[in-house]
């Protein structure tokens, strides 16, 4: 049977009634569709709607508070801080992101941090409302306990995502945002589901050998990227964007839910640039100067991160989102049957 | 022969007058020969006493200005901007950060932008300065072209290192600097000094294929560490740490003193975070959980980064800096000849 393709509006929608369904309120109900279907739309399937139920079965879990409100605090100093009170953490994102970029704009510099949020969703479209606010932006936050630092064989660290970008007046950002493991545990959970295995080099065995079956790996522990820089990197995230912000780190997370096929609960960083107020009083437009970084990276047969993303997004905003069968029935049933659906 | 042993002061004091031999004002011949003698202190051999003449042949080639005075400004932003004027930027950053520590502690968080300076030195001394005030931080900069963005053929980035430091007091901080190369350039240095050949995938021949010669790696394209992912960490760092402070990228950096025997000019960019303010509000002490992760890293055989360094620091703080007779000899001749040493 040929895909289904679905209009974004239209799979919004579906998408909106099926977290209403589940007890969501409109706030996070239409936060969890955006990206969800942002996730989809740009074929990033990871983070597509194969994330509903993860998300479902959190709230029936009794894990996430489905009516959060969030608030937002502002002071004198650099740092916004937004209170997801136990929320998703989408909808404490878009409520703090205009006053970070107003900070921002004064100070040049400033920090937003979500507390108390329960997170599933893939990094860059927070990167890209704030290079569409003509930003420049660092995103990271810790996840589960399921990646083992360099030279070790238990999982401690979470797979947590590094993500950054960098504005193009009139044109895609510059966006990277990836697992600081060699893989996401989304990719993972995808080679189980296909039934194929991992890489090498992806992960380690429960007593701590190199494996490649997709169960032994979510059963002992990935490996970070790039070997001890990588592994340092993501230790950097677990300080600044767990410990740092009085949040949970992954192995708290872990701890406080048991299973990991719910959405894990920590806090999240953003850094915020304005490159206008950096680059003031210097020769050069930042904005020019970065294009012709960019012209020589492609130049010499490179990719700029992002660009397959990109490429599917223009194809689904002008045909629709392609839906299996299967994924339709799926959410068919999810929109029927809300909570009950998911175990 | 065996090695010769001098104290930490009795080197610091021959490099110092070497530098002052070579034309340094005070200012710098001071701030340069302190992270020299770290270096050599910490067994980081190549940001030791090796460095002393490329310093040399940069202040002989007229390429940095011996008597710089650097400026430091202030506004209301969270941005601390220090105008090397052309000389070496050890000294300018000196004077940025207790400017820098000031307005972190007053902001939450803040940038120092160090601009027009000759660079060649490794950040973790900055970054210690920092975190020898409480502070947590991030630290980058350009280099020369020099490695191949991934998929691509010919240099574009530089070495671009990226360090971080989160404080621990009473003990030695948590602390990585690394290239952004899968190698420093200063390690295929090394193995062209000692005529052995690099480790499989550090580097490209001229011509784009894989290379283990360190003179086809130095006139070819080293590798960005982990693939893409390290790719895009260093293409951040030339955005933010070049284009959006104002100052040359790793390309324009090359383009404009043509030779990579001399130390490149470019900017700096540090971002300072301040723990205390971060976590205020929030449970628990986030000195005391960094602990228990670290507690945890350690507790699986795992290490923390800069460990090697920090006990041959405590060696040499003890014992002295082992020094061969050549490079004994190579200091006497750099104090006798100054800049007619160097070529």
């Amino acid at each position: 049977m040929p895909p289904t393709t679905l209009s974004c509006d239209a799979l919004t929608q579906i998408v909106t009634e099926i977290f209403l369904r589940g007890g969501l309120t409109p706030l996070h109900a239409d936060a969890l569709a955006r990206v969800i279907v942002a996730g989809e739309g740009d074929a990033c399937k990871s983070h597509g709607i194969y994330r509903i139920e993860g998300c479902l079965r959190t709230v029936k879990a009794g894990k996430v508070v489905p009516d959060a409100v969030p608030v937002v605090q502002q002071d004198d100093s650099g740092i916004v801080r937004v209170d997801a009170k136990g929320g998703f953490s989408n909808a404490a994102f878009d409520m703090g992101v205009p006053v970070l970029a107003a900070r921002c704009r004064d100070l040049g510099i400033a920090a937003m941090v979500i507390n108390d949020c329960t997170h599933f969703a893939a990094l860059w479209p927070e990167i890209e409302a704030l290079t569409d606010a003509g930003l420049a932006a660092m995103a990271m936050c810790p996840s589960y306990a399921s990646v083992a630092p360099t030279g070790g064989t238990q999982p401690l660290m979470g797979t947590n995502p590094f993500a950054f970008g960098w504005p193009r007046p009139g044109g895609t950002p510059y966006v990277f945002d990836f697992a600081t493991s060699v893989a996401a545990r989304g990719e993972i959970e995808l080679h189980r589901r296909a039934g194929t295995p991992l890489p090498d080099g992806w992960a380690i065995a429960p007593d701590g050998t190199p494996t490649t079956d997709p169960d032994a790996a979510l059963a002992g522990a990935m490996l970070p990227f790039g070997g001890h820089k990588g592994s340092a990197i993501s230790t950097m995230i677990e300080l600044l964007a767990g410990v740092m912000i009085g949040d949970q780190t992954s192995p708290e997370a872990r701890e406080a839910l048991g299973a990991m096929s719910l959405a894990p609960a920590h806090g999240e960083l953003i850094i915020a640039f304005d490159p206008a107020r950096f680059a003031a009083g210097r020769d050069g437009d930042p904005m020019a100067r970065a294009e012709q970084l960019f012209d020589a990276i492609i130049g010499q047969g490179a990719r700029l991160p992002s660009q397959r993303r990109f490429a599917a997004r223009a194809e689904t905003l002008a045909q629709g989102i392609p839906l299996t069968q299967d994924e339709i029935t799926g959410l068919e049933r999810l929109l029927e049957f809300g909570l009950d659906a998911v175990s």
